[in-house]
């Protein structure tokens, strides 16, 4: 099942993709968002109603879609976390004891689809292909034992980013991690359970069909149960948050001379098992003040 | 005029501060919450006009402050904004170019007079008193000349945190500056046209009665209308956000040895004109699991 959150018909609204179409949920269900879905422990049982009958409200064509979450309560974003990647920073310090993370804005991402703003400021914009977990059963300090538990389903990630604002301030990559629809979630969620294994889960990173990351979740330093259970000894987490699990290496900031994203460049993100992530890039056009 | 968001007799709402009591906005106009009245043009004189007749709906003593915008699309932290602040850090590096900021979750802070948890996991727990901005009109690039014309109002910030959960990872200090009710927004927010001058605003924090920080915005390395220009320059500003505007010196961690919170200390933060913000910190007691 392939769980939605899109626009139509000059609405909002969320939904299940299926072979023939879309099926509008918030029409079909008494819930408010997908959000709230994830929130009740009906609402999976209440999509897959709905997805066996696979009514069409959409054609897949008249819909656009959004992040899964739109109205997450927070985005928290893995740095570092597969082998080799500590290494690529050349500052000679030893692997990391704990997993480097940050927050993003929703207004940060954008749907499946959608452009990708290049924004005028930077010529350093660069895309991060990721695995992103979005919690069902929320909690604080969740034991590592029974952390997959608060999985309620997968979706993938374009953690795009402005490489110089990364580093404008004395600390903090807040800057360069933030800029206005310059990453991409989606197209969906995939619940856990309709996911596989999600220690076979891997992952490939193309720009313009060049293949630029492939990694395998086996290889990351922090693997999800231990970022679930580490994430909420500070904070609680709530349904229909995110966790962007991080990016291997092949970042266009990797290359020598480094490969940059430009205006027109379609980059494609593909979690077998989970979806396909495509958006292209565009230029943002800024009227003068 | 002092505009709230608080509970009272079981359930969430928003409202305002008078001489003898609080009055309800939530039901006494149409808005749905604190943010959607500092959205709308017609917010801000519609609570005037209320204002004026001091209806009583609550006592003072009946509510329970939340953070003014409890539903804030984000909220922004800026690092080392106050002259001598770099020097503290003792890195021998020069001044910042640009101001590091951070996010924060919405839960990471409580309102006025509710614990601040000290968590079982740190011995390093912090205060930081600092002026807190919230945005009404949003924007994206907004020239510094008209960026003072965005902020709806002031509020007072102890941007509390935890001091070794910030240096856990190779880079950013989002852990310890997340941990579940760390710090404190309130009491209220006075609109900016009640606040006075903004180049006259001072800001001073005691702990349990002993003065600790003491400085004037005047000293700021970067300013209010900075700010609002430097961070809408990659992120679009919306009505309800807040920027909590940085600590002057002496927060417990500058001195030697460190000064931490314990169980029971109580934190008072003042803004003259705009108000004073004071928590009790409370050790957070966790069930073994």
């Amino acid at each position: 099942m392939k769980l939605i959150s899109f626009s139509a018909a000059g609405r909002d609204g969320f939904g299940l993709v299926h072979a023939t179409g879309v099926a509008d949920l918030g029409a079909r269900t008494d819930f408010s968002s997908l959000r709230a879905l994830i929130a009740s422990p009906d609402g999976l049982e209440a999509a897959r109603r709905i997805a066996a009958q696979a009514p069409i409200d959409f054609a897949l064509a008249d819909i656009r879609y959004h992040i899964p979450v739109p109205d997450a309560d927070k985005i928290i974003c893995i740095g570092v976390n597969y082998a080799d990647r500590n290494a690529e920073y050349k500052d000679g310090s030893a692997a990391p004891g704990y997993p480097s993370m940050f927050l993003r804005t929703r207004g940060s991402f954008t749907g499946h689809g959608e452009p990708l703003l290049l924004p005028p400021e930077s010529p350093q914009f660069d895309y991060e292909g990721e695995i992103a977990l979005v919690i069902g059963r929320g909690g604080r300090r969740i034991p590592q034992e029974t952390a997959l538990t608060h999985i309620f389903g997968l979706s993938v990630c374009n953690e795009g980013c402005v490489r110089d604002w990364m580093r404008h301030a004395k600390f903090n990559v807040t800057q360069g991690k933030n800029f206005e629809k310059s990453g991409s979630i989606g197209p969906w969620i995939v619940p856990v359970a309709d996911a596989g294994s999600l220690d076979d889960l891997s992952l490939k990173t193309w720009v313009n069909d060049e293949l630029r990351q492939e990694d395998t979740v086996r290889r990351m330093l922090f693997p999800f149960a231990y970022l679930i259970s580490y994430i909420s000894s500070f904070t609680e987490l709530l349904p229909g948050d995110i966790i962007v699990t991080g990016t291997p290496t092949g970042s266009g900031a990797r290359f020598d001379p480094p490969r940059y994203l430009v205006d027109g460049d379609v980059v494609r993100v593909d979690v077998p098992g989970i979806g396909t992530l495509e958006n292209r890039v565009v230029r943002e056009t800024v009227a003068a003040t």
